[in-house]
């Protein structure tokens, strides 16, 4: 199966869902050689935009994501991997276990009133 | 709260999960605008990167996408939305209820030997 690498210049997100509960946990990006490492290996590995190279979640902190099933969709240029974690289980760097932690207001809100200036 | 477009070129990965069962539906991308339509309409609105235009999930189809809650992450540059979808439940165009209908093959498979050629 091939991945459409060519949309976003080489990479393409990377969702990631706890297995046992279904949260979503994080969006990583990968490219082709960090999709074969995490296929591969069964450890979630990225291409960190910023720094140029890949990393594999967890290799430091402990937290690792254990790949036990993976995704494309109908399209091909996004994959979801559902995982299981590893360590203390805090997935984000903020200490927290999934990293969308941060709830956005709905409705006629200043998000969009900021927005439509 | 202000989201992080610049990374993508004014874009971010939009992750769209079911409230109900906790299913990963789709991936699609935002700009600005349609993140603002998204949560003040309460409908999912993406940003077609093929067709650069707006275009609201389901506006044909009928399969529109309700938004119930919606985040984003730690460093702000990908938003989750959880949502009840209406119509036929046809999140996909190829008629599944997902786009994450492909599963790629786990361990030292045709794609990882392909990729490390």
């Amino acid at each position: 199966m091939e991945i459409d690498f060519e949309k976003m210049q080489g990479l393409a997100p990377a969702v990631i869902q706890d297995a046992a509960t279904g949260e979503m946990l994080m969006v990583g990006f990968m490219n082709r050689q960090a999709l074969d490492m995490t296929l591969r290996t069964r450890f979630v590995t990225f291409y960190s935009r910023t720094r140029q190279t890949l990393w594999t979640k967890g290799e430091t902190s402990g937290n690792r994501l254990e790949v036990l099933a993976a995704w494309t969709d109908c399209d091909q240029d996004t994959v979801l991997i559902r995982v299981r974690v590893l360590g203390e289980g805090k997935v984000c760097h903020t200490g927290s276990r999934s990293c969308f932690i941060q709830e956005l207001p709905l409705g006629d809100t200043a998000l969009s009133k900021e927005a439509s200036r």
